[in-house]
């Protein structure tokens, strides 16, 4: 893995990382964005049974031969339940829409084409058969798709499935993430801190970056401590329950890396990707949960976050993958010869995209105040000012 | 609001609705995709203290006036708390990457540019003041600006929060939505129906609409009672505790339309726009909040929620307009006179358009496997296959 390119990388994590296949059976209400496991089929005809699409009365069109029409309105049918009779032949009754239509008859007329005299109606013209009939199901019949597998739901679908009296849908299971951030210097937001102290923000940020990939965060520790074998326990804890394991920090060639020492002893790989920032990656399992080690820097890790791991997170949530484009640059940029360079940026007028500060992957600030990565290629040291570039949504 | 058009009542209903300003605070791990409601600024400088960009050698530059200058290692700083005794002239330390810099040092000499041998470490060439020191408040400054009022949060932005310490953060309330069905011929999902009951998919569509607009449905209830007052009590209820309330069904030209017989009393509007689906739309008001009246067929009511109430919700919730686009016909439509349509599309090869099924207001299984709506003027009534057509994505 000694200074492998980001693709390569990115294709072994693959390689090692399987999502669940599991599903799980989620009432509509908890649906919303979950994706299907399989294709749902329909297990009723929609409509449920013929009926008016229109406030007006139910005729047989045969008694319409002629325009001008009167028959004597013997009744009403109202969307509610129950049968109503059936319809006698030079008759007609009033109904409402979505109310059954009734035996016998086969067209609507709408209520703004006829003229009401007493309880008699007059129909000014002849109509069709079938005309403002919602026939049983013309939407969707009995055992057809109502919605196909891998699909991420949306409430049009919730709606089809509660419509065919469906109260609750298979799902693919979320995937399952532990986050795992190390670094003795590390402390909780809100707590006073002392010199050589900095604030976690590796632990918010991969949970929210985990859940907006259609993920979650079951299993969150914050390891301090540079025993190999305590990083190990908590290590076995969360692949107890997890799909896959996050850290960061520890990976790096300084000599305090619990990451790095654990991970050597179980056969991982622990080295440099030709990337900036987040140089530094580290792979490895434990009882075959595949653990993704990012450095520590905390631009570092959402960025190696948003390279390697969220395309998978995405793919599995039957998410779209993040949007790329391509961009004019309203500055010159220099790169790091034989490095692929997520450099910060964001969108300007036009459309154009003009880098925020520089590169470096303690500058949280600006990675907030971007709102896409310049994807600047290995080979690539400079680039000028009207040059396009291909930029990563955030 | 005789045949009012689309536009008009889209603008009078922003004229009745005024969005909540209110705002709360939660803490990071609940505040994804939540709106902040003014500037934050930083508490403190990022980074907190002056710190190493590399592991290596923490050095006083001016020692290093001439090349391959060999100086003892008389110490080492790591990335843990506490405070690093000043450096001496002529001496160096250890220093790992996010390590206090020493009083005195300098510069970082990373540790791949020194040659070590004991104690004792040579440095191959000259280093600048400053180089691979990441400089206090070099990212953000106290009082500075972290991220702007009215900004939706994603996982960089809670990451910049918790960098600065802070556990919580102000955002706007959300939208607080009731939404009320009625209908004598609806049963919940689930449930047996007997002929002439649907199953109610508004609820649940309505539900899913709203958390996906940004807003939440903190009151649901179904009517299917014909007295106004036994209506009229479930709004005042709804009115207690939401922003807005939506309703289902109920306001046509039918003889059983408790909503619209609501309203009437109430100086509410009822009316028929000049759309299809969702011609008959009403508004009002109780206790001073706005009442959105839909119709009660299931497509009717999805796209006149789109149409009408999600860009105000969105909008309140930071997110962006649903993104419409113009794409090419597959094949001729046909559209009403005066009326403006919103037929439901499915993207193709291409990025065309085809149409899916026919316009009845029916069709729910058409509806949720469409992916945008194609919106036709009113006075277009006929487009050809091949024309371009502007439509709004799902």
């Amino acid at each position: 893995m000694e200074s492998a390119s980001v693709d390569d990388h990115a294709a072994y994590i693959r390689s090692i990382v399987s999502l669940p296949t599991t599903s799980e059976r989620v009432p509509l209400a908890l649906a919303l964005c979950r994706v299907t496991v399989a294709v749902v089929h329909s297990p009723v005809d929609l409509p449920l049974f013929p009926n008016s699409q229109m406030d007006g009365f139910a005729v047989r069109s045969s008694d319409l031969a002629t325009g001008g029409t009167s028959l004597p309105i013997v009744g009403e049918v109202a969307a509610r339940p129950g049968t109503p009779p059936p319809l006698e032949p030079g008759t007609t009754v009033r109904i409402m829409t979505g109310a059954v239509i009734p035996d016998g008859a086969d067209a609507i007329v709408p209520v703004e084409d006829t003229t009401t005299v007493g309880d008699t109606v007059t129909i000014h013209r002849h109509r069709a058969v079938g005309e403002y009939v919602r026939e049983r199901g013309s939407d969707v019949r009995t055992g057809e798709e109502l919605l196909p597998a891998g699909l991420r739901l949306a409430s049009r679908h919730l709606a089809v499935l509660a419509a065919a009296g469906l109260d609750s849908v298979d799902v693919r299971t979320r995937v399952r993430v532990a986050v795992i951030t190390t670094g003795a210097e590390l402390v909780v937001p809100g707590a006073p801190v002392e010199l050589g102290q900095v604030y976690d923000s590796n632990a918010v940020a991969l949970d929210a970056a985990v859940r907006a990939s259609g993920g979650e965060v079951i299993f969150a520790a914050h390891n301090n401590n540079d025993d190999v074998s305590v990083l190990g326990a908590v290590m076995l804890d969360a692949a107890d329950r997890a799909d896959i394991i996050l850290t960061s920090g520890g990976i790096s060639m300084g000599d305090y890396e619990v990451v790095r020492d654990f991970l050597v002893t179980r056969d991982g790989r622990v080295g440099h990707i030709a990337m900036q920032p987040g140089g530094p990656q580290a792979t490895g399992s434990i009882d075959g949960v595949p653990i993704i080690g990012f450095p520590g820097n905390p631009v570092s890790t959402q960025i190696s976050f948003e390279v390697f791991v969220a395309p998978l997170l995405r793919e599995a949530a039957g998410l779209p993958p993040a949007r790329r484009s391509t961009r004019v640059l309203t500055s010159d940029v220099r790169s790091i010869a034989g490095k692929r360079q997520f450099l910060r940026g964001r969108t300007v007028e036009g459309g154009r995209v003009e880098m925020v500060a520089g590169p470096g992957s303690h500058l949280v600030a600006s990675l907030a105040a971007s709102d896409v990565l310049i994807d600047v290629p290995e080979g690539t040291t400079e680039l000028k000012a009207g040059d396009t570039v291909e930029t990563i949504e955030l």
